[in-house]
């Protein structure tokens, strides 16, 4: 194996999220589910868009996230993910490129527009999303650079590209490209409705590429279909190479075959917004992974990013997470 | 007089604006003067945007947050502006009329992009603005429409116009219309630099259009070129009709020919980001006005305006002003 020259690389849905305040009651009159993700096409998002209020944009995607944060932590990190030749697509890439990740994915020329999330935050700091998918649904096989990817330690995906039909087959092309060339692959399960559609195929997968596999509580449950942590925690056992498992106040455990790695929450003054804490995670356990840091220090340095990351709104650090180390 | 369909309309610079984090070697380095505002062309917008950091686009521009203000009181408010119809002015369109203000000027459907405002933050909570005006020199004459702003009790515009260069043909058109329909105007000195810009034509419609002018002591010791406060007090007693002057924590002092109103700023637990403090003042202001109240009791809402909007990062109000009052 060649030295890398990156440490992770990420392919995800390239998303500027627009966040809003609304009650209770716009959420009914719309329809929507509280704290859920949900899909929704290019009328529905117009439509929403005009009814909801004042909002602001800022750079998302759970991958997206996580790879600022690993940027943040020092480490060298690449992006693939597809935004259209627009306005919000040009401040995607300027948000990710100006945190230190190299993004080189070719914008779409044609086709629906960069991919947006209406984020509707209640007074009880739910976060409810509506993703309007967009050019993500653009992303191929064509997308992915075998090179690049061979030159990654570790090849991350979220889950969430599922949704996006051709994007499967650009992971599938990137897994494949990762082990030729001697490295590693990881996967968030993203969300357990998410979980949900794509059961089968996740633990297909699992069982079959993935080194590395990020879930929290609701989604490894989801995937084995238990009622215990416990339980899913030894499905997962049985199945995942390595398992990076969030318990959100409760922190994290790692399995590994038969060792097993409980690992505390970092302390946070006050929890100001939840969103990113899974994006953050896995900033951290893959930046100290590819440090060459045991399975527990990974999991640690997860926690410092995740708790860095609900201190504040927005699912991307604020503070430079390598001072946090 | 016939009664009126909206309070006030606005006549502004529309504006996304995109706030970042910058130390003070990165204003150095650009030669950019902490607090102030600079006027750049598209090329250093390009150039300084990529340099910086991740943003985050939120609508801005003085008068729209003078608007939105207007419109969180539970005023009737319209709104004259140039965007053009790309995404950016999508965003700025819709942010306005969801805040309630009827905005129907046409967007324009060629020449540069819609206007941004690139906002660096220093640790220091300053902020220093780099203005690409963008669509918004488009604005002219034929944006008036004559009809509209008859049927406002006040058009109130931003100094900050007279930096492109057809709008200061359209204020003058507006302000005739108003006056016409035997309506009152209002103008904001803007910033002290742009009164250097334009001082004695400032002046000229201070005496002779002008029915309320605002601006804080700096704006007006810039207008009247004198040192103290008291001064500029007594220039503007003699030239402008009502005149609404700011002065950050010592509140602010209303003149009205022989009448002064000295009013206390409204109490803040803490100062967070003093940006849009002026804009917000307007609302109050104008939103007492046109609903008969006096002077001291415009300038007491004002300071509530004031101090909402400078508790919180962001420019437009986050609590509805209508339950403050």
């Amino acid at each position: 194996m060649t030295s890398a020259a990156f440490d992770v690389l990420g392919i995800g849905n390239a998303i500027v999220d627009v966040l809003t305040k609304a009650d209770d009651a716009f959420l009914s009159q719309h329809g929507l589910v509280k704290g859920s993700m949900m899909l929704i096409d290019e009328a529905r998002a117009d439509t929403l868009y005009a009814a909801m209020g004042p909002g602001v944009e800022i750079s998302g995607g759970s991958c997206g996230n996580t790879m600022a944060g690993v940027a943040s932590f020092g480490g060298k990190g690449a992006y693939i993910g597809k935004v259209r030749d627009d306005q919000l697509g040009a401040v995607f890439g300027h948000d990710l490129k100006a945190t230190g990740v190299s993004f080189e994915t070719a914008s779409a020329t044609s086709g629906p527009a960069t991919a947006r999330c209406l984020i509707l935050v209640t007074p009880d700091a739910q976060r409810t999303m509506n993703t309007y998918l967009g050019a993500c649904t653009g992303l191929g096989p064509a997308d992915i650079d075998v090179a690049r990817v061979g030159s990654a330690q570790v090849t991350y995906v979220e889950g969430y590209l599922w949704d996006a039909p051709a994007a499967k087959q650009a992971v599938l092309k990137a897994f494949d490209a990762a082990h030729a060339a001697g490295r590693k692959v990881s996967i968030t399960l993203s969300d357990s409705f998410c979980v949900h559609r794509y059961r089968e195929e996740f633990r297909d997968l699992i069982r079959n590429k993935v080194d590395i596999l990020f879930g929290n509580e609701a989604e490894i449950k989801a995937l084995y279909e238990v009622e215990t942590f416990e339980e899913a925690l030894e499905a997962a056992r049985k199945e995942a190479k390595i398992a990076a498992l969030t318990r959100s106040e409760k922190g994290s455990v790692v399995i590994k075959g038969s060792e097993t790695y409980e690992v505390p929450a970092a302390p946070v003054a006050k929890v100001v917004d939840t969103t990113g804490a899974g994006d953050l995670y896995a900033s951290g356990f893959l930046f100290g992974f590819t440090h060459g840091k045991p399975l527990a220090e990974c999991a640690r340095l997860g926690g410092i990013a995740a708790a860095e990351v609900i201190s504040h709104v927005g699912a991307r650090p604020e503070k430079a997470l390598s001072g946090l180390v």
